[in-house]
Order: structure tokens, then C-alpha cells, then sequence
């Protein structure tokens, strides 16, 4: 099983980390392709960055998709997952989506908790896109300013456990979301320092792709994700153009 | 990695079915653990029935969680799953709630189909209480008498099947889930007669359980999880009022 | 008319306490007839607990409904309410559906004040259930030991009061519902001291239940709430088995 | 205990209606006194009647409050029930809300069935302003001109319970309400030919009204449902505008 | 362009103040009117002086529609609106409802401020009324007595300034609403003083009825806005009596 | 006031029938600037579709902003709103927004009519992003293959009159939408053959861009919205890589 771990960020490094931590806990057998964006900025962090970001996502799986099996969007606000879902044959899980979604299977409420303020305004909405908002008990952010986002996990990890620790307290969190694709591999590491059960953005997506990978579910030919017809295009990636004019290749269904 | 397979029905059949079913699916190194109620009915398929069966789950576990890394109440209605997740250190998913999230990453909304009308408030009342209403384009039943649940999956599989696509074409379903231990191994079979992606419940299940297994979740000792402290009680199973005053045996955490 | 008062906790301490409450408001001739659980713990507070009370409140109805116009359950969160309405012919009321809707038609929004801050996680389920969780301005509840629940009512009376007053000033409560078995009849004690309406379940539920009776509705033929049809089960109590059975008597109606 | 059944409508033929259904069902003890308004329209059928009709309300009970309970608002729709509640001291529910409480306690979710289409818009508004749309499953309404509202009760009997029936079989509805003033009494008469319990908007409204008063509610003198502080006015009725006033007399409470 | 400027308070320094505001901002050949109440109270501030207005709007309305394009009310809690859309065949904007659709072009939530906190309930059950509550962050309110509504505008205004700052800070705020009359003309005052746009109620209402008059939507001769039927009355204003008869005039459409 | 019609649709014909119909009601002075995709598909139907249109409208923006004062997205789905929103600092609408928005000044409920099938998946979203879901009584789409969008408001005009008329009386809607920019224009042509108000995605535009222009919005410095701090990028359109560095110019504020 071949899942590409595609990052819509331009820091190899946070590809890197997020692939890592998805290793520790990947079945065996699943191998994680990475690919990082050659365009956008170096992290993602707000609606207008997630904007860029969500078309970049789609020119990349339109030349990567070859020979995967599964995709991981790796930055936490799923930007494109819904495109993606739409125009791609192959099972897509975000994030920011397979953390939340096992989260609810460890509590009624669940916190985010993550390193910049900045994040919150794009967070919120994902909660909101993804339905989730019944089950959020908080949005936790650092205030100051979190540095490089290379060390940040390292850095300001018992800040962020504290955090942690507070959402619990204060907001009624039964799980905590330790968020943003710079903090992956960081849950695990510092569980045992929180009250309640801590889910890693990276674990959740191997694990829910890697479901996804088994029931193998077919193409929707119908319904509100059936692949658009043919459309012609000016001035985009060729290979983008190629998928929306269904000049790609024989699709995996139909 | 043991998963106990806690069937609440009395019926082994289906125990066997679930279990069937989740093995063509489950990740190599996962043990399936059978276990079939001793008391209750054979059948689950009402609220009433449910309420007994969430107390027969209880001294099930009770008396059945040792060795085991996590479990999968199979029942479409996941009778007790809340009191299991709050009075056990095991990490548990009910069929239902893992068929409705995993059925999220396939599509906006899906549809719950099933072999028999009485089932209809039950399932209502459990996507509610899971708070995936939202989530919920349809419920279909179908309307005759199921008759034997032995074999209704393979008796009602064509109108299941016309079932599916008419939640996909009337309903605006984007994802069909095949409710209904009994109906365990059905979605795979027709999985190329319904024009959108099927979820299977028991291998939803596996696949929800194994990944939570695989993130081992520390048992909350805050939040609305945390285990009740010790409190005696009357009349009930031995392995339950154990449990229940705190001498079971050492909580795997705290 | 004679009101079944089941009590599921198994202290005949609450009951007695309950009885008091609702025979100070209830009209002339309505009789109050007492039952306590005969199994399960002192008193209830956790989902779990409450789930194995559920059970034993359908035992306990299948055993005693005889010569009854009506049931209160007499646990603040209404272990197996849904279930008594389905299986069961005869109106039946738990005190928190009663409390919150007395106390709906007397402010928009109302809080929960109890002892116990355990008690939480499984009221704040009990509002969703009822789907209530719109009208629900907070959930308060003292942080100190209660203490023997016998007495709670009147130690913490004060403590409770100012409680009532913080839900108001503080959380925008109309009204305020004093929670939980153990505190029957203290909302009209206090009822000077808090500058909003109280609610007291006890109060509530036999008012209530009064309606329900007066009314006459007929059980259910159709809808989510008719009577299952017979079904056999193993190892049940033999009143809740006939019950299931449909060998009990003659149902009141069809 | 006196309770004043307030009808804003000028019909005196409706009071007369309501009182009689409510006196079959209240308790020994129970006083009705009847109160027809002066202005307005015979029957309240849209928003802008039942816009005026809520001002004629305040009027009505500012000049005939004195040495009454309790008060029922004897118009489906309850125009100024709010109002009511916030300016008077006594407890006051109307027939809408204590019909769609009632039918609360007899399952999951009810259809409201009336005469006249002209209706709907009204009662639509009216459930959303009582935050009962969650517990909607249909508004049905007779298609045909109802002709007198005198005697439509009896010469509709029979399409209005074709009409329950229908919402339980296509809408799911658990249980029927028979909305609206001139239909007070119809319930009772036909309940065995329903397959669901239904409830009767003045039934419902006198027990609840007994319920409120028997629990002696304080008037809030904080929260959202304090009365206002004096106010002068120009051009209102002497009663009214000595109750904005505080000139009419020691109020109840503080 | 005529637009009716509707004041349901009787104080004429009120709607002198909204037509100020308004006028900085109305498009070239927009002509206000200016018509205060004549009977109520002073300055609407809570539910039941609310019902009261909105019964006196529709007599004035009744009384001075003709000549006219379009409604303000200029009144924040909008009394009478739906009842005015019903009713009669011209466009019509609230000022609560026109600041807060303005608002929700300026971002996600809104904060309303206002200048006392007696305004809280009647501006909380608005905001319901317009169904606007998801996009609600809080309500501020001064706590102090407000002094004189002729000039709290201008005592206020740093006050209000310092609230409305908080409201971005302490309660998630994208935008805030300075609302009631009394307030019109300060928003633009104070826009540099806080840090995310502000709505002014009188801004709003002019621009929004503006845009209805320009496209010029015919009355609805079906769904819930459909005018009534003619009906008789007792005791009503001539000019209403004769709305509600069709006795008035032509009406615009049908 | 200059007012940028952006379509992020290739086809220049469709820019000129949004900005003829936005003339006709725009108020003096207002300046349409027409500018239309230079990249991307002739007209934008499916999610994925929108993915590409929104990071090409924050393209042209980037380029082309200086000199106006205020934008109008006009595609009805509203590619890029928000991101454009937190991104500059000029007032902007959607076509959707606007027509929602004014739809909800005219009725309770609206419905969306439009010319293809396709459309629909991303016009609910659309719905539920601008979280409207509440008000919208149906979205009802032409079954048949539209043709060419150059004249399929012409061709189409009976079809989606008698749609607009099905979704009033079969789906409960007091307003109709007709929606996507191809449509523009047409709602004034077919007012008198559709029973209750119709909105012109366009012309709401036009007058709710001139709203919020005259209005003067200061750009928020604080909040949701604020412009995000500088970041560098790769790969990106000079314009867009220098509003996101903050390289562009001074902004409006700040």
C-alpha cells in the first residue's frame, strides 16, 4: 500500500516530520511517499495561504497521482480536500479531518491546541467545513510569537502541554488535538504529561488512510462526489488541465 | 493486537459473520476475539432491547477485558459504548459510530440501509445520540419481514442493493452504509451494484479499532471520561461490582 | 390515581425524600406509591452506573406496573426513560425531562445546580438526550465532597443557594433547576433566597406525570413508540422476559 | 386556584370551547374564569393578527389580573406570551406551548394538525419563537375553506383525523396535536381512531397552567424575565400604562 | 425615492437623530420621511414595551403607507417587522435585521454594543427572531444608568468605544454593531477608535432599503408573506381596520 | 465608486451580462470596471472548479485593485470571499452572499433555481459556508443538458419560471434566487410570472457592494479578519508574492 504524504507546505522539513511520525504507527506494509509543494509559502497559517495552497494541491495529485493508493493532505486545515475528494479517484483523508474524527471516538469534546495565534481564524473555519463544531470544546493557542517552525515542537512542547493541561481544565476537552503539521510526533511523545488522550494529526491520517486503503471503496458515479465532466481550460498546469478535461488517463472506475 | 469482538446479540451466527467480515480487512497481527452474549436476545432491534443489552455489555467486559487491547461492540446501535468507554482503560468503537465516521471521509452525507422497519427509531435515536444527524441524508429499511437474520444478507441482498441506490438518487446520499450485524460482509460483495462508495460496519469497525489501538490512547484520568471512583453496590455480577468498587485489579494507568 | 415513584438508586432514603417533595404539591387523590431498586448502587452518577440502571428500571416496571395510572422515574437523569415509553403501556415521566420542562415555560434559559461535581458528565448527556441543550444555561455543581447524600440537602443548602445566584448573575440562567434525587424539596425551602424561579424535580415530575394521566393518551399503535413485537431472550428477570414476550397480560389497548 | 383562560380572539363562542375541554381534565379545585377580548379579530389567523392581538393581551391582563393564579393564553399561537411573563407577576403558558411540552413527554417528535392552511406560516413562526423545531415532524393543514370556525371542529372531525393519521404514517410523528382554539375538545373525541397519542392545546394548557401555580414560581427579580422599571406613555390604556408605569399596585413579590 | 423613516418610539429627538445618520450615507434622490409614534413609550427597551410597538407600527403604517417606496423601523429590535412584510405590499427593513446582514459581509461574527444593559433580552430574542445567533459573538452593554437617550450618544461615546474594543478582544468580534436609536450618527464618529468595522443601525437601514426599493420585488401572492384575506374587526384604528378589510385601496400587485 | 466585477470565469460574455444587469439598478455614480479570468475554465461548476477559480481571483486582485472601490465576485458560489476578505483591504461581495442576503430581507425561506444539475453540490456548499443553511427552503436545478451558457437564460427562461414556481409552492419557499451569473438579468424580465419575490444575483451585488462602500468599513486591525503578517512564497504570480510580502504598497490603514 503506497499513500502519498502530500504537503501543501513548501518546507521539506515539515514533510519530513510528518512522515516520521506516520511511521511509528503505520501497518506494515504501508509505504508513505513523500511529496512536498514546489509552489506556495513555507507554512500555511491563514484563509488567503489555504486559498493558494488548495489549488496547488490539485496541479500536485494531477501529476503525482501514479501508482498510490491513498493520499494524506499534511497541513492541518485540509486546504482542496474537498476538490480532491471530487476530482480524484483515490481516497483522501486531511489531517485536520482524520484527527478530529478519532478524536470523537476517544470523548464527547475535543480541544485543538496548537503554536500560533495566527492559526486560529483558518482552524476555526476547518472545525466549521468539516461539521465539526458540536464536538469542539476549544481552539488553544500560544500567544507569543512560535520562532522557527523547523524546532518549534521541541521548543515549546511543555507550553504546549501545559496548554493542553488548561483545555482540559477550563474548556471541558475529553481529547486534545495537538495541531498543525509542524507539532507531528509531538502527542506521543508528551502523553503521559496530559490528563486525557492526545491525538497526533500524523497518526490519525495513516491510520484513517490506511482504513480508507482496506474497504476499498469504489469511485462515486453518482451523488455529490462523481468525478465533473470534461471541462476545457486555459492557463493552468498541464497536468490539471489534462484531469478536468479527462485527458489524463483511463480513471480507476467506469 | 487481541480485539474482542463483544457481540450483545445471543445469536453466535452473527458474532461469526462480524468477525468473517472484519478479517478480510484487518491489518496483519490483528487477533479477532469472539464473544457472544449469554443473556439477552437474540436480535437487538429496539430501544428497549438495547437498554438491556448496554447492562449486558457492561458485565461482559467486567468479566472479559483482560488480555485484550480493544474492542468493537458489535452492534449496529453500540449498546453501552459511552458507559464501556467510561468505566473501562480499553479503547472501544460501537459499529455504528465507526460506519458513520469512517462513511464521513467518503462524502457529505450518507444513508443508513437496512433489512427491517423495527430497526428504524433505534438506529434514529443512535445517530442522534452519536451526533452525526447532521451527517444523515436517509434511513431505508425495507419493508417486509426480514425473516431469519441467518441468512437475510444473502436473501435481501438485491433489494438492499436497490435499496442503496435509491438513498444515492432520491435521498441525496453520498455514502451508503449497509447497517446491521447481520448484514456484516454484504457491502463488499455489492459494492459494484451501488453507485457510490458502501460502508461495511464490522470493517469499519476493525479498521476504527486498530487505529486506535495503534495511537494507544492513555486512559483519561480528567475530562468526562475519567473512570467513576470506587462505589459499592447490590446484586449485580460479581465481575461488574468489582469493577465497579475499584477491586478489579490495578487500572492499567493512574 | 395512583404514581408509581421507581426510584433506581437503591437508598429507600432518596425515595422517602422524593415521595415528601411531590406529595406537598400533588392535587387530592393523587397516591404516591413508592418503589426502591432492589439492585444497583446507592445512588447513581456516572453513564456507566446509569446504564446499568436503565436495566433494572425496566425490570423493576415489568415486575410492579400493576394497578398503576403512571411512573416517575425518580433519578435526575432518567435512566431508561425512552425504553419505558416504548415497552411499556402507562405514562411515564423522569424528573430532569419534567424539571426542564417546567422550567421552560418560565424563562428562556434555565441552569442545573447540584452536590456533586461527578454528576456532570452524565447530566450534561441527559440535557442532549432530551434535547434540551438549547434552553440549558449552565450546568453547576458545588466541587467538594457531598458527603453522605442522606443530609446533603441540608449542609450544602446554603452553598447550593449561592450557586443558584452565580447561575444567574453570571451564566444568564431565567431559572434554576435544583438537581438530583438527593436535594428533593429543597428548592421550595430556598425559594426566597434565589432571585429567579426553582424548579424541583420531584415537584416537577409529580405535576407533570399528573398531566400525562389526566390526558389519557392512548399507547402508541404506530410511530417510533409503539410496543415491540414478542421476542424470545435468554437469562432475563421472568417478569421483563414475559414482558418482552408478550406473555405478561394483556397489553391496555389493541 | 383561579385561572383566567385569556382568548384573544373576539369570538365568545371559542372561549366557551376552551373552557370546556380544560374543565373535563382540571383538577378539583381548578377555577376557570373566562375572558374574551373586546379588539381585534374573530379567530387570529396570520403574524399581523396575531401582531395586534398580543397588544390586546397586555391590555386585557392589565385591567383583569387581580385575584387570578394563573393565566392561559387561549390562541395557538400564544401572542405576547413572552411579554406576559416578563410584565405580570403571575405564571402564564399558552396553549401552543404547553401542547408541544406535553407532546414531548409522549415521544420523539409530534405533527401539529389544523383547519386551515391560512394557518401555517403562523404556527411555523410559533414553534421556532417556542425553539420546538427539533421536535417538529410536520405541520398538516386541511386544504378547503374551513367555513365557520363555530362547529368546524365537528363538521371536519373526520378529515382532521385522516390528517393525524397521515402525519404519523408519512411525516413520523409519535404523537398529534390538534392546534388552534376552535378545536378545543376534538382530541379527547377522537383519540381512538388515531394510531399515536394526541394531545389537546387547552387539555395541556390547564394542567400546565396547574402545574405552575402548584409550584409556586417567584416572580424573577433578576435574569432575562424581571419585570422592566417604570416607563411613561402616551396614548395606551389607563390599565397598561399604570402596570409600564408601577402605579397599578404592589406587585406580587420584592 | 420616498423611504418612510418609522420611529415606534415617541421621542421625535429619536428619529430626528436616525434620519441624520442616514441621510450622510443615502444614495442622491433617496428622500426620507420622518414619522415618529404617537402613542407608546418614550424609548422601547424590553419584550413587552417591544409588543407593544409593534401593534402601534402597523396602525401607523396603516394610516401613512401611501406615497411611499419603502419602510424603515427605525427601531433596533425591529417590533412589528414580519407582521409589516406580511401585511402590506411595500419593502421593509429593520434596523436590527439591516445591521446585522451588513455585518455579515464584514466578516464571520458580530458584537452588538449597546448603551444599557435593560436592552439585553429584548436584543437577545431579536437576534433569535432573525436567526442570526450563529453569527452572534456577545452582547455588551453598559452597566451604568444611561442618563437621558437624547444625548447618551455623545456622554457615551468613549465608553462604547472601550466596549466595542472588547468585544474584538475578549469575545472573537469580526465586526461590531453599535445598536438602538439613540446610538444612530456614532459609528462613524468612532470608526478610527476601534480595531474592526462598525455597523451603524441608520447606515444600514438606508442602504439595505435602498437595495430592496432598487430591485423592486412584487408582493408575494403565495407563500408565508402572501397578504391575508379580508377579515373583519372590533375596535381596531380605522386605517387598520380597513388594511385588514381590504377596504383600503387597490393594493400595489394582484 | 469604482467597482471591480472580477469573474473568475474565462468567458468575457458572461462578465458583460453580470455588469448590464448590475447597471440597470446601480445608483448613480456607480462605476462598473468589468475584468474577467484570464486563466482557468469558461464557466466554473464543480468544487473542485472553484478550488482553481479562488486562487486565481486572489491573483487578479493582487494585480489589478489599485484605483477601485470595492469588488463584486461574480460567480455565484463565491470563489475566494473570505481569503479575499482577510487578504485586501477593499470592501467585497459574492454574487451568492448578496442574493442571500437580500433574500432573507423579502422571506422567512428561500430557494436557488438554476440552469444545470452540476451545480449543485457546490452551490450547497456554498450555502453552508456562508452558513445560510437555515433559510433555504430547496435548491431546484434544470435536469436537462443546459447548452450554451451564452444564451441559456434566454433558451431556458419558461424552465426555470416553472421551477421557481414548483419550489414556492412544492418546497415551501417565500423567495426565489436565480442563481449563476449566466442567469444575471433574468429575474427582472420574469418578476410578474413568479409568485412571490425573485433576486437577482447580480443586482443584489451591485446594491450591496454600494452598501458596504458607503459605509466606509475601516479595514480591521484586529480580529478574524485582519490582513495576515508578511511571508515569503515561491513559485507564485509577482502580484500575489507581493501583497503576501506586504511589498505591494502602503496599505489602506494601518
Amino acid at each position: 500500500v503506497r499513500i502519498l504524504v502530500l504537503n501543501p507546505n513548501t518546507s521539506s522539513g515539515v514533510t519530513d516530520r510528518v512522515v516520521a511520525a506516520a511511521a511509528r504507527v503505520a501497518a506494515a506494509g504501508t509505504v508513505l511517499v513523500p511529496l512536498t509543494a514546489a509552489r506556495g509559502v513555507p507554512y500555511i497559517s491563514t484563509r488567503s495561504e489555504a486559498t493558494v495552497a488548495a489549488a496547488v494541491v490539485l496541479d500536485m495529485l494531477a501529476a503525482e497521482a501514479d501508482g498510490v493508493d491513498g493520499v494524506i493532505l499534511s497541513a492541518f486545515g485540509d486546504p482542496g480536500l474537498h476538490a480532491v475528494r471530487e476530482l480524484f479517484d483515490l481516497p483522501v483523508v486531511g489531517m485536520a479531518e482524520a484527527a478530529m474524527l478519532t478524536a470523537s471516538m476517544l470523548g464527547r469534546r475535543f480541544s485543538i491546541v496548537s503554536f500560533s495565534r495566527g492559526l486560529g481564524p483558518w482552524y476555526a473555519d476547518c472545525v466549521e467545513t468539516l461539521q465539526m463544531s458540536h464536538r469542539l470544546a476549544s481552539i488553544r493557542l500560544l500567544d507569543q510569537d512560535p520562532g522557527s517552525i523547523d524546532d518549534v515542537s521541541e521548543r515549546k512542547a511543555d507550553l504546549l502541554t501545559d496548554l493542553a493541561n488548561r483545555a482540559v481544565e477550563e474548556d471541558g476537552a475529553d481529547v486534545v488535538i495537538m495541531a498543525g503539521a509542524p507539532l507531528a510526533g509531538l502527542a506521543p511523545r508528551v502523553r503521559d504529561r496530559v490528563s486525557v488522550p492526545l491525538v497526533d494529526g500524523a497518526e490519525a491520517a495513516v491510520k484513517q488512510i490506511e482504513a480508507l486503503v482496506a474497504i476499498r471503496p469504489r469511485k462515486a458515479v453518482a451523488g455529490s462526489f462523481v468525478r465533473p465532466p470534461p471541462k476545457p481550460s486555459i492557463g493552468l498546469s498541464p497536468a490539471l488541465a489534462a484531469r478536468l478535461a479527462h485527458r489524463d488517463r483511463v480513471p480507476d472506475e467506469a
